[in-house]
């Protein structure tokens, strides 16, 4: 067991001298013969879990893998308690070999985890977004992390459309006037714009990132994208978005920005007082991907004098958001709980991804290639 | 004076008889000499007025057309006050020439108050939409009546956009979580779907219903459309939306219903109990179109039963909303005051629409023939 804590480098030298039938990497690329122990942690659903059969992603429903799973032989463990030292969770931690997370309701699995995990092989999130896993970490211990891509990015990019409308149309306060017995048209059409014309950037235009130009396309707006890459002719002919390389020269353009970015050691903090305050007065900011993208202060203080327009998205920092997190009180919010990617057709596609991902974790098999965030040590391109 | 409440059949008579230097064609058709009397009727904007110097749908701001009209020495008076005997309105009615009004804070132009105002010549709706007008009694008085045809479809149909996702997302409940301190994803996600693949129809497929179509295209939905007629195969082929020559055989295939006919004497409550009833269970309804087309009971009982999963729009009846009507306060609703045609964008497309046809009235010249909702004693195609 000594060799499951060697430094990936380590891992890598030991690979690359073709001993290719050795314990340790027969443990880091599948399974080992026997019975595994799976965790699972999801949000409950309570009293909604009956209520849809194709709601998968919760406790309850539990990705639908159970009956799969326990007549293969494997113990399938799962719960929504994943914090601090007495939680479900942690009880499991020593022993599981197979952990899997979602980004709705994150297990955050540290260094400090990783460590005691002395039987873990495979991390899965079910969902996008694994920077609730301490990925450096996780390479330095050899395991495997992946997610499954692709399986809610039209959820969130729809999602995101939703809320540049939301925002550019001032949507929340004309439905606090119904709900509130209220009638004020003009208290809502000061500020309500056509997004026709207006100048909408996206940071990052990876898979969400270029669904959401594609849906944006017809709404006549003037498209801006910033990315480490230009995309190809066709598709940015197709979105007739432009590349900006220099981001700090793109974001003062925008009338809406959308963060469509993964959050890593550069993207962290990344919004702050002095990055917003040279954005155009009034600017709309969509952020569905993670709210420590943001600095927290700075965006309220932004929502308060007015420089920022209109904040909306479903990430927050920390998940669940506490009572108290700023945001839920700051004015010209349109927030939700993490929701976009978690929708009924994203949750059938997640589940099925990590199914099959266990299938071939059980096999021996490789993994779709975009799956992986940590193989062989090393992470995937968009978390270095 | 008294050839003015001539019938419209005698004034085509007349017409037709080639008189056309006649007093009574010059007043129908445009300006006699002189000073005239202009009242619009908009809504307050109170303190908004000053906020933003494009907020010209207001009666503070007047569609910025005053210090024009004065200089030419009209009169023009405008108020929000518009109903019942003792209102501002009906102070002016006698002696009128050109009534302004708009759809978001309507003056209802009753049979009876076009029997008083015995000079009026033209009704101008700043917006499109011109239901609040008694076309019949204004055609019959041989008045001409005109909107801005195309000032803000691009406003109604990304706002039904926006309402289409926002059902489709769930997002309401999220956000009032946020809000109420709450944090319960499955609350929300038990029934969050995504909008790709889902079947969407729009009853109407005029100008508004053309350009949301153009607008779902990227979504990849199955997009349905009825409408009196077929539109041309280049514009289906561009939206690939299929033609439903028999409303009830399309509603019944329909996730998610959008409404966009004028309100006329046979879309009034076309939308009753038994036609709910034979809708697909949980569909979701936008109605930016106008609240009368809807029985309001049977959309409370609904979206209270279930069989409505969601229920969105901005119009009412009547307008403004009564503080009790129950559209406030049933469940799954995503209501707003009557916005989604007033945005900034919108407000200076209309503003400068009335300006010309008033430019046109006062210089004895045609307006642009889609504008024209009666003229010659005619209803335009749409109203009939």
């Amino acid at each position: 067991m000594a060799m499951k804590r060697v430094a990936a480098s380590a891992l890598r030298a030991f690979t690359s001298s073709g001993n290719s039938t050795s314990s340790l990497l027969t443990r880091r690329l599948h399974a080992s013969p026997g019975s595994k122990k799976i965790v699972g942690v999801f949000y409950d659903a309570k009293e909604y879990a009956a209520k849809n059969p194709n709601f998968l992603g919760c406790t309850e429903n539990a990705l639908g893998i159970r009956q799969w799973l326990e007549s293969q032989g494997h113990q399938y463990i799962v719960t929504s308690d994943k914090e601090g030292p007495h939680c479900e969770l942690e009880k499991h931690i020593p022993d599981l070999h197979v952990l899997i997370t979602t980004p709705f309701h994150p297990a955050y699995v540290t260094a400090e985890r990783i460590k005691k995990a002395k039987n873990l092989q495979l991390l899965l999130t079910a969902g996008i977004g694994s920077d609730h896993v301490d990925l450096k970490a996780a390479a330095d211990a050899g395991l495997t992390v992946a997610e499954v891509t692709g399986s809610n990015v039209v959820s969130v990019a729809e999602d995101e459309l939703m809320r540049v409308l939301i925002l550019v149309r001032n949507f929340v306060p004309g439905h606090h006037q119904v709900i509130s017995g209220d009638w004020n048209v003009a208290g809502i059409a000061y500020r309500a714009y056509d997004l026709e014309g207006k100048t909408v950037g996206t940071v990052g235009a990876g898979r969400i990132g270029r669904l959401l130009l594609q849906r944006l396309k017809p709404f006549n707006c003037n498209l801006l994208y910033h990315d480490r890459i230009k995309m190809d002719p066709e598709l940015e002919n197709q979105t007739g978005a432009k590349f900006e390389e220099d981001l700090d020269k793109m974001l003062p353009k925008c009338d809406i920005i959308v963060i469509n970015m993964p959050l890593t050691e550069k993207t962290r903090g990344m919004f702050d007082k002095d990055r917003i305050a040279r954005l155009k007065k009034g600017v709309l900011i969509v952020n569905n991907a993670r709210g420590a993208i943001m600095d927290t202060q700075a965006v309220v203080d932004g929502c308060s004098s007015g420089q920022i327009g209109g904040y909306s998205g479903d990430v927050w920092n920390p998940q669940p958001a506490p009572k108290d997190h700023p945001w839920r009180y700051m004015p010209n919010q349109a927030m939700t709980p993490h929701i976009s990617g978690t929708t009924i057709d994203a949750q059938i596609r997640y589940a099925a991804g990590v199914k099959d991902m266990l299938d071939r974790y059980f096999k021996g098999e490789d993994f779709p290639p975009q799956h992986y965030i940590v193989k062989d040590g090393e992470l995937a391109s968009q978390y270095r």
